[in-house]
């Protein structure tokens, strides 16, 4: 009993540090498009109307640091309803983990590449490489729930099937869902920009919902 | 109550996590800035005079610096005094949070700007773009604060009336305060970044009451 | 006994926070070639096929983003389980893990480096620099190795014999390794950046067994 | 009874929430000059001796990242030493902290700057600017320290007498050694620099013992 108490213990202590240091690493992926935003350099005249056209121009670092910002809060919180499930770790959930936490620092990139080239006729590059990001993070979200479902010690005694049921099913969605969103990158990088904002509403709902 | 005890013990866990994230990206946000403090390239002749004023020159840098890590430091001790009433965090806690700590995020921007154009014709743009990321902050901080104290599960069961009350009656004054500082930029920027100092002084007056 | 049972516990939390600092910096490092990963600025005419090609002649910065992120994790995996080992902290064992945070965030850097000139004549010298950084990176796992196997308060009662000759073995390969590959630098770059790959399996296989 | 142990594991979760959130600040300090190890762009000839030229003329960047990531380290060190003797922070503590902790964040800048001009006629003026910073760096410590022993219900019950007063001593010695550093740039560039050597290793060692 006491070294079932000591264990439960040791494995909670394990689990938080893995939260801790998946913590930090999303709160830089967050906070990494901050870095983008930079004070214009207005040439000969500063007048007020060349400093707010220059700040203005500034739009697509704007748009890509509130989107990537606001779309790995949600990835976020998704980590945070997964491992709350979770009383232990191991080195497979600790890869898989990885795995996650590298794709999410990539967002940031591919978020401010489509943010640049959306207006201009490399838009749908510019789109396939945003939402193919996202089919690696959706994968990596899987590999990752896959690892903690595969073994029975991991999961919290006092995990219902149903809410286990609820995070497969929804996971499930994603690859399939981002691959179309990457094919419609071609037919209509618009659409396929909208597919992506309708899937990150989904995954908010989803994972108020659990 | 050995159900209740482990609820609470839940609880807590989940706050100290949000807590602990929102304290990664405070710790980013803060030091933003200190990217901004380059070595000064001298051209040719190095020497002292040329090195005192190639760092003095950047003094700009330094006062957006210094500025955006005390008002970033203010904000981080009234996050904390709001999360000390908190036993329990829920999804409209965490996309409030997170609307807080993304424009956190952007006042080390809005500060460089305005250190940049203070003293430039443009100041009244400059300042405008300051005071609006603040409207922006107040209104995350009102949102995060309704949303918590909306809900009575959210509360810890020794939050006073009286403490409850005083922060709502000092949150109150922020969006206005602020968007009288906006309005004031174009009248006169320095009274405007006056008036934003003064408020300060009062939100860490006021944390120190509570 | 109270005081015997208070001082674990003193001891868990400095523990615990000179862990939480290292994983502060682990994640810092891990993410911090996502600042390479810079959107391209294509010429004067943007179409599909230039944004392509601008955005495929970055692979080197791609190849340095993922190699890194992952050294770095299977070194965050090895930190890991040394401190599941570990009960309390004293300066010398802060120096020691000091010294390997530090030799952590140089990684990046040099594997920067080997990818950009893995291609070229200088490949030696690249490969060189970054093997030679991966022989401190292993020197600084054998201080800190054994900054906490010689002093007897310090591991854990309940960590085996078994598991610290395990250890201690698999970190005596390192230094020797690696300098083999240095050595190996100058006679043909690309196996001694395949033998460092080897050893990077080696890692995580055997962190996995302990 | 019931309500000091509540009120002390209170103080505790406090206290903690701040050393995580320094610690943070730390991690980014220490490796804020990682970002100046840029992988050298050589010229039209690639070849083994222009690439380890390149490598080598970066010398300051190496030292600078050295010796900015070990004075912070010893920083962090004394920064643990003292918190270990606390158990709950009030308002003063925390902005004595944070003064602290922005002292801490320039650091890395002054330390380039120091290393960029060490060897040019302009020695002086950067070696009074490095060590100026750290006269500001010994007076927040005395400030934090100051903040701590004032008020009776910070310190911890079992920090004894002796330890208090061996701080004490040991900060009193900060300001004016490093007024004296200061003044000594002006004289002896190198003599000052040394000062400041030997005082690190001062800090480091009287760490040790409390």
């Amino acid at each position: 009993m006491e070294t079932t108490a000591h264990t439960i213990r040791e494995g909670e202590k394990e689990t938080g540090r893995l939260e801790a240091f998946s913590d930090g690493v999303f709160a830089i992926a967050m906070t990494l498009l901050a870095l983008d935003l930079q004070v214009p350099r207005v040439g000969a005249a500063v007048t007020r109307l060349s400093l707010s056209e220059a700040l203005l121009k500034q739009w697509p670092a704007y748009l890509a640091f509130v989107t990537s910002f606001f779309t790995i809060l949600i990835m976020w919180v998704n980590h945070h309803t997964v491992f709350r499930l979770v009383r232990r770790v191991n080195m497979r959930i600790m890869f898989a983990n990885g795995m996650l936490l590298m794709m999410t620092t990539a967002v940031p990139f591919t978020t401010a590449v489509v943010a640049t080239y959306m207006q201009t006729p490399a838009a749908s590059v510019a789109c396939a490489v945003y939402t193919g990001t996202f089919v690696l993070v959706a994968f990596s979200f899987n590999w990752l729930w896959f690892s903690i479902t595969r073994s029975p010690e991991v999961l919290r005694s006092d995990a219902s099937e149903r809410t286990i049921e609820k995070i497969s099913k929804n996971y499930r969605v994603g690859v399939p869902a981002y691959l179309i969103a990457t094919a419609l990158s071609f037919v209509d990088a618009r659409l396929s920009v909208g597919l992506c904002s309708a899937l990150w509403i989904f995954w908010s709902a989803t994972a108020r919902e659990v």
